[in-house]
């Protein structure tokens, strides 16, 4: 018997759960058998040339699940009989079913698509401190008016708001975003605009128009979780720009579209998720001079423009277009109301209609009732009233966590300053790896969303996306506390030069 | 100068549109020019191996675009300039614009995509009297009961209605939804239940899930337009079998299936769509059993279960499998509101869990509040009362629809009698062409869903789907009249042996 544990630093599936997951397979698949012993953490660590904390995490889930035990003088070993059945193929089952595992389409077996499940998951986990979902507060949910709304709408366009609707969407809503965008700067008719279910759903769609098997995409790097799950589910090759505190770096973006010819970059200028810098006027426009020159579209993804609570407001890269190359999109789900799941995309009249056709496909068309509710609360005052206290109160919240972060986060440790947005993105020193923090953080009752999940390349181990926007002021100072002591203790433990045997707990209190 | 027009019969795209197309193209891109003489209708007909009636569509779709003209005496001819500069590419535009048409992914550049949009669009016309439309009619959208459940969800839920909610669905939905197939004979629990917007999406994500391109699918023959263009645009493979009275044959499936090495397929055993016939007991598991010897997944579209109005109620195919092959997927948007856009997919925990990653790709998840409100209604008296007043409702139409057919359609006319659902599927007279009589129709106020749509070869040329659940009884009454007519008068037209010169207008009143 020996142990077979192969690992890919460029997976999206974080190392420890990697790790974890070959021993567990090894096990449920008999190939290591009760008793068997697991190599000292050190050890595997060194073979593997990971963290030894990323092996003493994928331990600690062997543990939890029953798999393996450890005890001081025995080592590390699998036990007798794993404690939970369902980890294992249960040998009477019915033979004939179907084998479902084996009917997936290509696109949806890579561990790329996971990326997205995994944060969503995150994000809407109850019971947290949660710095993890990037959505407003409960408390902050206008109910009251957008109950008015609901029922304003439902007298005053009757039975209409039950039936399909049209695919492109609710027309005064259509009419609405169009002169919303234009007051931005942008030059957009109604025709110009389709709703979708989110913005999640403009993403999809224009993916799925654009793109064909092994087409790359420019994204930057990291990235939104849900560009990266999508472009992959579509065998796209992405092709990552590095993003510093401005946003996409651009000085080595015409080289890298002369030798990837991509068919589309894609790109959150504002508050850039998950770094939040904010691209810069410079370079939106050589982004635009070169998106030009090659004639490769730009997927310009401003899913909290609204947002801004400091510094001056630039212009969107669509309205700095004069030759119909950018695709714009933006969502409702972060400036009002997510679970009315409204977001648009505006376009060309060519590819709009294409997009229409996309969307039919995909589900016919967005709710009529919902779009309705959604204009009337819009033209009312409600939305200026309710987009100048959610600003406030997030801009509140991001100063309240960034003080706490300068408290209790150890030195070596670098964040950067909001301007607007949801997120404060942070380097841990380099020791200090983020799965490793998540796990512990959430036995204590805290979420953050890992690093690696924003990188195309398995990179940002050391790193953290924490939205500021979810949790209260009071658990924000609790929570970054909690985070802080996790950090040191690894810290701590990381510069003593002892090592561990398997037996002993982790080095968390 | 040659005119030169190719058309595809196995295409999608209907013949008159794909000649008119063609034509339009030549005359735009400066290949003919003005003054130019189209040849007589019977000659492009005789060349091509149409009916002469197509290319008069055809050409009467040129005419109303200003594109040609014809005067007895000269024949038809390219006119000086078009009408409508809008058809032509304009010369004067900045030459740098993006070129969309040529930057879209292969999947969407096929004519099948078309078929759906063209359905859709059609179904979704106002002020005509509608037989093209599958939904309730206005009248008979539950508003104030509606009303009433989403002001109820929103005090008893509150904000939670507001986040974006768990990708899989509202829990208590997801529960009455299990219950209720449940009490129809399958075995569901909640976990094996996705909530989708609309039964359009369960069918998206289950083809993306299954489907890479170039794998087969095998559907009935004619089958839903909407699953002809999802399974197109993944570029698979459709394999068509015969459909009569009894739903889809299954003399020939096995072959096809050992044939075709299928990923699916995909039937709708109650109330075919199109064409209204209800698969029969020994036949459902006749393709349950090859579906379990080949491993190949059933997709069981019940788009219409609830709606039934005669005869005695078969267990779905879901009910019967005890191997878990099947994949059901129902909706409420034909048993009680199209425009809250809320479907479900129910199937092994297996697939839906991979089906939970596609959704949140697609669009995160589906509005809590709408399945709060639907949930609300379902549970209350209101649902069974709404279902029992619809199918009474649809009865009546029904009937009123088969009676007007008797009276008003030639002979040699055939249709079904439906036992539930929607539709009555007409067979005209071989020598009527439905796409020729759909242009006559829509001039005079009504609309059908054209044959062909729903064909996967382009046969249907002299079928018709008339839906009698959104047209009022006095609108049956006169819309079957004006189709009879219609129809009457291409058959006489088609009876007489003489030619018409192509200056002559169309053989209608």
């Amino acid at each position: 018997m020996e142990l077979d544990v192969k690992i890919n630093k460029q997976s999206h599936l974080p190392l420890y759960r990697q790790i974890s997951d070959a021993i567990k397979l090894s096990i449920t698949e008999g190939r290591l058998s009760m008793g068997f012993r697991l190599p000292p953490m050190r050890l595997l660590a060194r073979q593997l040339a990971v963290n030894r904390n990323t092996v003493a995490s994928a331990y600690e889930e062997l543990i939890a699940d029953g798999l393996i035990d450890s005890h001081v003088g025995r080592g590390t070993y699998v036990t007798e009989a794993p404690r939970d059945g369902d980890l294992l193929q249960s040998a009477d089952a019915a033979p004939a079913k179907m084998p479902w595992e084996g009917l997936f389409a290509k696109s949806f077996d890579g561990p790329a698509v996971a990326t997205l499940q995994d944060l969503f998951q995150v994000g809407t986990m109850e019971g947290y401190i949660s710095f993890a979902g990037s959505y407003p507060a409960d408390a902050s949910l206008p109910i009251a008016e957008f109950r008015n709304c609901i029922n304003h709408a439902l007298r005053r366009y009757g039975r209409s708001l039950l039936k399909y609707g049209a695919t492109s969407g609710f027309a005064p809503f259509q009419q609405f975003l169009a002169e919303r965008m234009n007051k931005a700067g942008m030059t957009v008719q109604p025709e110009n605009v389709l709703v979708t279910n989110g913005s999640q759903q403009a993403l999809s769609l224009v993916a799925h128009l654009l793109l064909d098997p092994h087409d790359a995409v420019i994204v930057e790097n990291p990235t939104y979780s849900g560009a990266i799950s999508v472009f992959s589910s579509l065998q796209a090759k992405l092709v990552g720009m590095p993003v510093d505190g401005h946003g996409m770096e651009v000085a080595d973006l015409e080289q890298a579209v002369a030798r990837a010819k991509p068919k589309l970059i894609y790109c959150t200028p504002n508050y850039q998720n998950p770094t939040s810098g904010t691209m810069s006027l410079a370079r939106r426009r050589r982004l635009l001079e070169i998106s030009r020159r090659y004639q490769v579209p730009i997927l310009e993804d401003d899913y909290g423009g609204e947002l801004r609570f400091a510094g001056e407001t630039l212009p969107s890269i669509k309205a700095l277009d004069r030759a119909e190359q950018v695709i714009y999109m933006s969502t409702l789900s972060k400036s009002l109301i997510p679970g009315i799941r409204l977001g648009w995309v505006a376009g060309p009249v060519d590819l709009i209609g294409r997009l229409i056709a996309v969307k039919q496909m995909d589900d016919f068309s967005t709710s009529p009732l919902l779009q309705a509710a959604a204009f009337e609360f819009c033209r009312r005052r409600y939305f200026k009233i309710h987009l100048e206290k959610t600003r406030r109160l997030y801009q509140r919240r991001c100063d309240r966590m960034l003080d706490a972060l300068a408290r209790y986060f150890p030195k070596g440790s670098v964040w950067n300053r909001p301007t607007g947005g949801m997120f404060i993105w942070v380097w841990l020193p380099e020791s200090v790896n983020s799965d490793a923090v998540f796990l512990e953080a959430k036995k204590l009752g805290v979420l953050f969303s890992r690093g690696n999940l924003f990188f195309i390349d398995g990179r940002g181990q050391n790193q953290m996306r924490l939205s500021f926007t979810t949790a209260t002021e009071a658990e924000i100072e609790k929570g970054v506390r909690i985070l802080g002591r996790i950090i040191q203790a690894f810290l701590k433990k990381s510069k003593q030069p002892r090592y561990f045997s398997t037996g002993e707990s982790l080095p968390l209190v």
